[in-house]
């Protein structure tokens, strides 16, 4: 990144050049191989989840102990309040502090802010709009980093492209098959959408599978067929999972919800008991060219994936995880350097 | 502090030397300068939270980190249960621990006990007694750090004062006016209790201003008046806020609760809908000598302080804010090394 | 632990041999003295409690500290998930994640996995089985370390023959007292079971006092008594107080609850209140041969223990408490180095 202005930020991967995703991921593959060599001595990132965490949060804390560094973990239920963040409101309700001053004090006190926020739940077409994380990036003077909101989950991609291309190399023309799962606790798209826009600015031919009534969100699938269309590589989408993974190299296996229930569980439920027999086992993976799985984790076995796929040899989840890691690091040093 | 045993712990500012807390500004502004020169290396801090925080927990942590330390966040609300404080207590109640116990065995874990206990809320001459973390600093055998009691805020009133001592420079002979603001979550009387001690014992002239029925605790109004004859400066308090403004170098917005209606939510809340007009705005500014904004946060705008005043040029709060962060590291600095 | 292949996990000190905790007493003890020439400079141990703590995740995150590491503090109750533990089962219930995944992953961010497991607390016949540390020691890749399970707590039981041979030096031959306590939180026997296995294996003869309908264990029972044969020392349970005390160097005051009303509160409550007169008080300490009092804390003043006794110069609790610190991290140099 010396030839240009540092990122100030990472709330969306589409934020970043292609080059600046080039470097991250080399980055990341040289942290891997000498952690040793890159160090943050006493610098601090404020870890605010408003949603739990196992997997980033113990990464982020490791990565950053490892490092030299400290991750300061803000658990909003017991350390937090519900902060306003509506520019010039009469805040005489509910939240004693602007989403600003929260912003602008932590900015004293830590080197960044990785935050994972809330969501409202209510509808998608607001909680896709990721005011909340945006607000904490217009107002803080340190980096501010997504955890994963309801519309991306940047970090996650990184370490997906990472995995990728540390088991294929050269990801441009490679076919990814995005398959989706059943779940009883499907996520939201955002793991989704931010792997599929990653994987198309690589160049990646990208099949996505789902169930009718589970296509993903309107204006994510424009900016994916834009994207497809300048790089000169394919997109499709609403396929069978094995019209998807027919011929692909990796099959990403990932339960998201249905947006036409957002909000609506009673719905939600009896769509997704409707929509049976999306469970990866070994027959679909015979499909793919000589195909590994991945998934972003947690995993429900033999719901989702079975027993034997996930720990056969072409299993990369546990690689994936820890690829977490390593591509943290890289965005850590890239942005607190 | 060479000349005299090193203070044992910062449960009030009443405990300390004028020159003791001369000593501890004098520290924060040159560990402000060069925080690199002090080192606690190894050192830990138990952190107990009975109230939720998010300044002073951060500030506290990233003091701890920066300073090569650690602060081991202990929260009652998973890591802890209720513990008894009465000496002599047949303990078959509710509490399986003694105070004393706790203080006694964290002192073999940790190099100091930072506590902001619990309010019972029932009676505020129960409460004002702070038994609670007396009852630590009685027991422990590490120094004991008040992160605001029911009746004071030692750590605020030092942040308050460096934060007046870096713009203003000598602050005797300067006037403060502290002005009550109108909140739906007014907080006890600590932080205004140690400003006004501290405030006075610098030779500040302090103004008061607050609605009827808010009038500050009575032992603590007698001990501001020996104080302030002692230094031969004044106090005024009862005053209207243009009243307690007008000339003033400093203009220090704080909501507190009405003393007479502690423990009884229906009674304060019709009282505070009866205070109105109490927001801070450019017209009432106007009316000091070039003042400064001062306000401890979190902080309710538009309905304590106007946004206009709060994101103004003579607002100082966030230099406020991160002044917690470097007089901690002076108290932990002077009360560990 | 050089001639050996080094323990992989410690989930119960049954799974060492007597010459790896001879090592680890003679380390812990050398640690003690000279803690800085032991380090684990950036080394990071997950500590996963799903039940609440005190002495043991303060002890824990300064002993990483201390050593140059870092403890990563996860709570179940907001870090955390409910885990699927059967193998081969279709996660389609509650639990999104298999206990073996989650162990993969964070073994993969970790240098060790220290667990505190829930107790189900319906059948004790169940939780005695303790699987869930089991399965976490079975997936992990990185050593698993037992924080108190339901069957044992061999950390406690490392600091407490490390505090009695501090006191009394060679421990063969020794008389050890372990007297029931009554108490309105009584544990399960965890403590009492790896105690009464440790200190046999060390030669002492040991004797334990208890009312009727508070046995221990049946299959512990007989290990302690194939211990006792093989070790040419003595086994006594079911004693008065008195005569448990009568000539021991050391009592062990300890709550433990009933096993024949395990998850039964209404019977257990009944039963307790029959057990009266089990406090342990200067005149029962008398009957010994100058003894010394321990007891694992928290304690119950005046109910388990009276004051006079635990205050008084006879009463090791305070510095088996510190030994917890210095005993863990030898625990954590011998597993990580």
């Amino acid at each position: 990144m010396a030839e240009r202005a540092p990122i100030q930020h990472l709330v969306s991967l589409q934020d970043l050049s292609d080059r600046e995703i080039e470097d991250l991921l080399d980055l990341s593959l040289r942290i891997k191989k000498r952690a040793g060599a890159f160090r943050l001595e006493g610098k601090s990132v404020g870890l605010l989840f408003f949603r739990g965490s196992l997997r980033t949060r113990t990464s982020f804390e490791a990565a950053m102990h490892q490092l030299g560094g400290h991750g300061i973990n803000l658990n909003a239920s017991s350390d937090f309040w519900e902060l306003e963040s509506s520019e010039g409101a009469r805040m005489d309700g509910k939240a004693p502090e602007h989403v600003k001053d929260a912003a602008l004090v932590l900015s004293r006190y830590v080197n960044a802010l990785a935050i994972r926020p809330a969501l409202a739940g209510q509808s998608w077409a607001t909680d896709r709009r990721d005011t909340v994380i945006k607000s904490w990036a217009a107002h803080a003077r340190v980096p501010v980093i997504n955890m994963e909101s309801a519309l991306g989950h940047p970090l996650q991609a990184l370490a997906d492209l990472m995995t990728m291309r540390e088991r294929l190399g050269e990801l441009a023309g490679k076919e990814l098959a995005i398959t989706w799962t059943n779940s009883p606790t499907a996520a939201t798209p955002a793991v989704t959408n931010s792997l599929l826009l990653a994987a198309l600015r690589m160049g990646m031919k990208v099949r996505v599978a789902h169930p009718s009534g589970f296509d993903l969100d309107d204006q994510v699938l424009s900016e994916a067929g834009r994207i497809a269309e300048a790089k000169k590589t394919s997109l499709a989408t609403g396929l069978t999972a094995a019209d998807a993974v027919s011929g692909a190299h990796v099959v990403y296996a990932r339960s998201w919800m249905s947006l036409e229930d957002y909000g609506n569980p009673t719905l939600a439920a009896s769509r997704r008991s409707r929509a049976t027999g999306w469970t990866i086992d070994e027959n679909l993976m015979k499909k793919g060219k000589n195909a590994v799985l991945m998934h972003a984790m947690p995993v429900r076995r033999n719901v989702e994936v079975t027993d034997d796929v996930l720990d056969g040899p072409r299993s990369l989840v546990y690689d994936q995880a820890e690829n977490r890691l390593h591509s943290q690091k890289a965005v850590l040093v890239t942005l607190l350097r």
